[in-house]
Parts: structure tokens; C-alpha cells; sequence
């Protein structure tokens, strides 16, 4: 969490200037994003995120990035939207940074989701799959199976650090989703990173989704299965099937689910833990000194893998949908 | 600039409860205090700063600072507004931390401050001054003379790793402020810490004045001497007498000075000087590694130590008023 950029008072007024917003009331940092600068800026109008991209964003998506929040916006999703300014540009530059102004989402992330706010973020993860089923870009996920592979060599030597037999766990874990990664599925864009720190809620009704800078073509289902790993695990480690089974619900009540999809659940949901412990570890193994950001044990993802390579049925995530 | 300590949605739920200012919209971490946690939230009634007080700060010292911010703003003075609670607390408790929610107060500070902003900081530091004369509590300077003689023993054997003479340069000016720091001169509250990262301006017209966590009781024209340092040098180091003349007159025309005090302007510029330089020095000489804070080079304020040593009378700061 950090400011990497420190945008003056001087250049946020002169960048305002370009839009059509209102004027400046307060503009002050956020230490929020692990990859980029952002500011919460207040006008006589309305509030907004200003957000410069640092170096771990890849220029040439912020089209892909942009361009689809501002399509699901106006196809009525609960998203922030991309604001354009006088001459109708999102995408701009400040302080020699890619850079954007987004409409401030109100809300906040909850801490400990319950079994309903699982049932909503089912619901609104089906409903931004199907508004944005025809966004006319289109983005790989880099941390697919291919990117696995990647990640595998750069931390397999040292894994074992991290828990011993983890090496092994990993080329065992590798192998299997190589061989099992299911084809055919439906597939379309998927937000990729729907952990609860990016769903918003206020009043107990969900407020929207921020955070695309994952988003990317793949497997719907693969959106359904992150989520269950990131939402309905307890803190002590113990699966909660209350809170997948209503997950699950509110998704279907809004996409229906193909038979393949459910029966895919527990190899996507293996491929989830797998695409976040491998994250993780990697980060944990590639500490700098001094960093801003605070580093995520990798054994919680560990913990989720194993329990997900012990299911046998997709009843035991509650699919007796 | 972090958040040192996180607070949940349902902590700050619970917390808020406690207040008649209208339902959470949202928070969010602000990347600014370097000594304390702030978050930036949003009712559907106002926008407001929660302060977590972290260790720098001293507990007992909290009533003083949040009364006078109380007794600022009810003497009409622009500044940031401690909110009661139902039961007309002001200084609560939020995850074992001291806690004080302030009004938001409008408006950016000034990167490159011109003639006008000092002007105004000179009237509104005035205002201040005066505000504050039948405040009841009253806090000791820890910076003042007897804190750097103590700061110049924790720093003087290892000073000269930053500078070449600076040993020496600590021991001369010690000596020298000891034997000639003024007495006698008004005395009151002061903000002690008038940076421009702590004065706000909306539209080119002052908007108040924030962080008040250095304030204490010593001779006002100190205060004015503070700022004089920080405001009227140049990014290059040159001495720039029209900001100087500016902030001057503007402070006299609220609050005449002496001219006792004028004389004095010198040696309190020596000694304004001279405690942060002490600060900076005694921060980048222990810093933390990996630690949130930036620590700020101590050389910029040597070098206006030494164009201070080298004013012969009062003109030379424009107080020829």
C-alpha cells in the first residue's frame, strides 16, 4: 500500500483542467493498490480515484482495462467508470505516467464475508459475465496454465524453504492440471481477482466490483472457483459450505451452469489455489528490502490447494444446485 | 506516508455507531501523517479524517492538541473540527489506539508557495496566534533550547558523516542560541510545524490550517520564524526576501509585532533552523531499514542555518515594516 507517485498540487490542477469535472476541493494519496498510485479527489461536483500506472501494469492493456469498465458501466454494471475528459480521451498521461480518472465506487470491502455477501458476489460476478460477453476486446490471462509452468521453474529450488515437500507438491500439482485443464468450457472475460478487498458493499447490499487490472479471457467457471477459494475459506483454514453453496446459487440464479462447468469445479478450484500459492510463494521467495508492500504467506494457499485435491464431487462445494 | 494500523469494515462500523454523523459510504487509508494512521471517510451526511494516534505521539498530550482545535474552530478560525459522539466524547479508543474523527477540511497544500500564499499564511498564523491567547491548556516546547542541546549530543559524533565541520557548526550555534535566545518576548500557542504540506488553499484563498500535533506554548514570533524557513527559500537554496517581506506583513497587520520581536527575527530564524536541522540530522543518522517514513536530507536546512549566521538586521528578512 502506497503512493509511488507524488502528483503535486500544481500538476493535479493543471491535469484537472482537461475535464469538465468541477473544481478541485481535495486531493490527497491512498494506500490502497499493491500496483499503482492512487488518489481520492474531491470536486465541487462529485469524488473520483485518480489512479498513474506504475511499471507492473503493461501500457498496451490499459485499452483492455479501461475500455471494459467503461463498457460494463453502460451496460449497468456496478463498476467505477472511466472518465473522459473534454475531448473524450480516458487514457491520459500525468507526472510521465499512464494515467486515468475514474468515478469514485462508493462502499466498503468486507472483512469477514458471510454467507450472503457470497450470494450477492455470485450474482454480480455472473451479471458482469454476461454484460460483458460482447466487449470487443480481448486479453490473455498470463497466469494460465502456461504461466504456472513459468512460475513452477522460477520457485521450484527454493520451495521447499517455504514447507518442506512443497517442491514435490508442486511438480505432482503441475502435472495433473497439465494433463486434466478442461477444454470446451464456456469461456469469456472473468475479473480473475474477486478477492473481498475488491467488492464493495454498503447497507449489506452490494455496491460493485473495482479492481480489473487481472481481467482477461478465460474460463467462466475459473471466476466462480477463485472466488470460492478466496471467499469461502474460514481464517483457521476450514472450508465453509454454506457460504460456496450460496455463492454457487447466486451465480446460477443469474448464468445457468453447464454440467461440464460443475464438473469442473474441483480441478478449476485446484488451478485457483495453485495460480495464487504460486503467486504468492514467488513474492515471498523475491522479498525486496524495504518494499512498500506487504508480502502474503503463501501456506494459505498451500492449505486450500490440499483440501481442494481431496474433493471427490462437486456436492462437496455444495453444486446440488 | 502509510497506514500503520488497518481497520476492518466492521470496526469502523461498530466505531461510527458510536457518532450521529449520518451512515458510512466509504474509507479509505490516506498515505499521509508520518506518525500517525489516517483514514479519509465519507457519510452520506460529510466527509470527515479518522486519526489513529500511533506510538510518536505521546497520549497525554491529546487533550491538549484535540481542545485546541476544538477552541480554534469555535473562535471561527479555519481549522479541521473535532467531532463529539453521542456522549460528547472527542478522544476515543479504535483497535486499542487513542482515536479522534476530525471534520474534513477543503483544499491542497502548495508545492511551489508565491508572495500571495505567503501573505495569507502570515494573516491566517496571526488569527491563529490570537485565537489560541485564552486556550486553557497549556504544552512545553520539547524542542526548544534544552531539547537540542540533547538532540546535539545524540548526533554531534557521527555529524560529520553528512557534512564535513557540521560537529563543529552544532557546537558553535548551541552555544550561541544558548546565550542569546531571547527572553521576555509574547509568549502564547504556536503551530510549530507550519510546513505548506500543512496549510491548505482552495481557488488561491487559504483554507485552514492542519496537523496541529506540534503545538505548544513559546514565543509567537518563533512560529514566524518557522515559516519563514520553510516558506521563503527557493528549491535552490537562494533566500527569497519578497516571500519574507510578504509573510511578515501579513502576520503584523492581525497581530503587531514588537519591535523587540523584530529584532529578534535572527536568532529565531537560527534557532527555527537549527531545530530541524537537529531533527532531520537525528532521523537520517537512525534510519530504520525498510521503514515507511522518508527521512528528508538534513543539508537543506545546514544551509539556511548558515544564511541565517550571516543576517545582520531585521531588513534583510524585508522587516522593514
Amino acid at each position: 500500500m502506497a503512493v509511488y507517485t507524488k502528483v503535486s498540487a500544481s500538476e493535479i490542477s493543471e491535469f484537472m483542467a482537461g475535464y469538465d469535472e468541477g473544481e478541485i476541493v481535495s486531493f490527497k494519496g491512498i494506500a490502497e493498490g499493491v500496483e499503482n498510485s492512487n488518489y481520492i479527489l474531491q470536486t465541487n461536483r462529485a469524488s473520483y480515484i485518480l489512479t498513474l500506472y506504475e511499471k507492473r501494469v503493461n501500457p498496451d492493456d490499459l485499452p483492455f482495462f479501461l475500455g471494459l469498465m467503461d463498457h460494463l458501466v453502460h451496460k449497468g454494471t456496478n463498476c467505477a467508470e472511466p472518465i473522459r475528459d473534454r475531448q473524450g480521451t480516458i487514457l491520459k498521461t500525468l507526472c510521465d505516467r499512464p494515467a486515468a480518472l475514474i468515478s469514485f465506487l462508493p462502499g466498503l470491502s468486507v472483512n469477514r464475508p458471510g454467507p450472503d455477501h457470497c450470494y450477492q458476489l455470485g450474482q454480480e460476478m455472473a451479471r458482469m459475465h454476461r454484460a460483458a460477453s460482447d466487449f470487443k476486446i480481448s486479453r490473455k490471462n498470463a497466469l494460465s496454465v502456461d504461466g504456472w509452468q513459468s512460475l513452477v521453474s522460477q520457485c521450484e529450488c527454493r520451495a521447499d524453504e517455504v514447507e518442506a515437500g512443497l517442491k514435490d507438491l508442486l511438480h505432482d500439482e503441475m502435472a495433473y492440471l497439465k494433463a486434466n485443464w478442461p477444454a470446451g468450457l464456456p469461456e469469456g472475460i472473468i475479473h480473475a481477482d474477486l478477492f473481498p478487498d475488491n467488492v464493495f458493499f454498503m447497507g449489506g447490499e452490494l455496491s460493485g466490483l473495482i479492481d480489473y487490472y487481472f481481467a482477461c479471457n478465460d474460463i467462466l467457471a475459473y471466476d466462480v472457483a477463485i472466488c470460492i477459494n478466496a471467499w469461502c475459506f474460514e481464517k483457521d483454514g476450514s472450508f465453509n459450505i454454506t457460504k460456496a453453496s450460496r455463492l454457487l446459487r447466486g451465480y446460477v440464479g443469474e448464468r445457468a451452469m453447464t454440467g461440464d462447468e460443475m464438473n469442473a469445479m474441483s480441478v478449476l478450484c485446484r488451478g485457483a489455489a495453485f495460480r495464487f500459492l504460486l503467486s504468492r510463494l514467488y513474492d515471498w521467495l523475491n522479498q525486496v528490502e524495504g518494499a512498500l508492500v506487504q508480502v502474503k504467506d503463501p501456506a494459505e494457499y498451500i492449505n486450500k490447494l490440499k483440501f481442494h485435491r481431496a474433493v471427490k464431487k462437486p456436492s462437496e462445494y455444495g453444486l446440488d444446485i
